[in-house]
């Protein structure tokens, strides 16, 4: 049986021995800063889970498990430029520790390292994989632009969101557990499955971060509850709630939005009770079950013996009931 | 027999059916649009020509060969941004057409896109000509890691300046070169040859670049003549001036890099005064022959019939004895 602490465990030594290269240092001394800001490493030990229901020797999994990491991780520094943002993990964003050009040149190498990471694979494996790893990378940009794109509009459609969070979130979750299928050479309908678990729990996933931004217990929830709504962030629930609201409910939503100066914590409240009326919270979490027990679904249909697949049912239940 | 022409004429026709994806919009214009602006094209050229010297068939190392153009070009759009220029190739460039987060995401786009392009290589061999476009794509980057940091330093020797230009431009001539080799399926030592006929190559170019600044015909020179002296910019001949000048002209040439306002020929006309005093011009030129001959060389041990042997040396000598 696949001991899931230990294979987080292996990954993190892993990770804590890369140097990613040397010279100039200016150039992998923020590739290592990023990758050590106590990222939960989850989307690597989905590929090593995936791989470890058809395969109990995982060696050749950890590098390419690796890639998906570094490739998250070269989003983030990326997108983090792009979002303008100061704070990643609690720590400074690389642009804002050293400067825009150093996020962009460490990033682009991060990318070039991803791929290294795949060349593990298996040399017949390595065609397909590559192009399954090249469409996931390049709807990820599509997801980033597409949010971005939305930044101006207010007149985002539910399925527009949901399709963009499921290019910049969800297929690479949905690659992790194929990619770990691949490598433990399951069947092509297997592979198939675990991607559109991993693409369905994803949506999920983004969903309740939604959620949990405006309705989450401040003890648990690791940010300021309530950012989304502050910042007037286009969140399912936002998108949701111009969608239905009419009369004085859409004055006074639109009210919001639109004011410059505001006490916090009132606008917080007010949005919060705008969205209780619209029943917002039930619809939204109806969607997140929806997601979910498709994902599930999909996992119930492996051709794996059940008791192969607790270890990878486990992490998934621990992600789908997390609090924060 | 290999018609050169004929083989611009297939690569342009190819750039020009690629739209590198479709949606969203916003994401793959910017990379039409940098691919449209004229470049010459002679990076596949090279790669196809390196093939041809083993296959005649060629229509499976296009893609490949394109890959390395894409590849450049991204480079090109993330460098424009880092060394915040305005005008590409007498365009605007993209992050001044449209602003630096395009520039960031659609360069990521293309890089992914660069390695799509590998897919054609024959399965066989995938993996090698992966590792070596990973470490080519990484040594790019810390050359441009490099160049930034000489900017803001005041010792650097010739050395430190020949290692960044190789890192910066030659490798991926090498690559180029070497690839092709990989295709038409070369032995090893005719592929390393190759290789190292591109980079002698292109550190010889990039001094070539450096020398035509200064001493170019203003008639033939697409550049202003003395650009890189108006911005103090580390060429190989102030590297060598600064390294060289002593006593008075050492304290004029100081003077004139800090001088803030000036008169821009006077400027130009003094520092190619300094310059002529040392002899940087004929040490220059002695530098850029040992690096063409040094490639020229690597192309003579070659095993391939000298008549096979022609199409490339000929485009080489092109690129040797241009002008602008």
């Amino acid at each position: 049986m696949i001991q899931t602490e230990q294979l987080l465990h292996t990954l993190r030594k892993e990770f804590d021995n890369s140097a990613y290269g040397s010279n100039p240092d200016e150039l992998y001394e923020p590739i290592r800063y990023i990758m050590s800001l106590n990222g939960k490493r989850f989307r690597p030990l989905l590929t090593l889970l995936g791989a470890g229901l058809y395969k109990d020797d995982l060696s050749r999994a950890v590098k390419p498990a690796m890639a998906v990491e570094i490739f998250h991780n070269f989003t983030l520094m990326h997108d983090d430029i792009m979002d303008n943002a100061p704070l990643r993990r609690g720590k400074p964003t690389v642009h804002e520790k050293w400067n825009a050009n150093t996020a962009i040149l460490s990033g682009d190498v991060m990318l070039i390292r991803a791929y290294d990471h795949l060349l593990d694979i298996n040399p017949s494996q390595l065609r397909h994989v590559l192009a399954r790893f090249n469409q996931t990378a390049a709807e990820v940009c599509e997801g980033q632009q597409l949010d971005m794109n939305f930044e101006t509009r207010w007149d985002v459609t539910e399925g527009e969101y949901l399709e963009m969070i499921r290019l910049k979130t969800s297929v690479l979750l949905g690659f992790a557990l194929e990619l770990g299928a691949i490598i433990g050479e399951a069947n092509p309908a297997d592979a198939q499955l675990l991607y559109e678990a991993g693409e369905s729990m994803g949506i999920g996933f983004q969903l309740k971060d939604d959620l949990l931004d405006v309705y989450g217990d401040p003890e648990k929830f690791g940010k300021q509850v309530g950012g989304d709504i502050i910042s007037n962030k286009k969140t399912f629930l936002l998108i949701e709630a111009l969608s239905k609201a009419t009369g004085e409910i859409r004055t006074e939503l639109n009210d919001w939005i639109a004011r410059e100066t505001f006490d916090k914590a009132e606008k917080v409240g007010a949005v919060r009770h705008i969205y209780d009326q619209l029943e917002i919270r039930r619809i939204t979490e109806q969607k997140i079950n929806d997601y979910f027990n498709q994902g599930f679904e999909s996992l119930e249909k492996l051709n794996v013996a059940p008791e192969r697949k607790e270890p990878l049912l486990q992490f998934v239940h621990q992600l789908v009931n997390r609090e924060q």
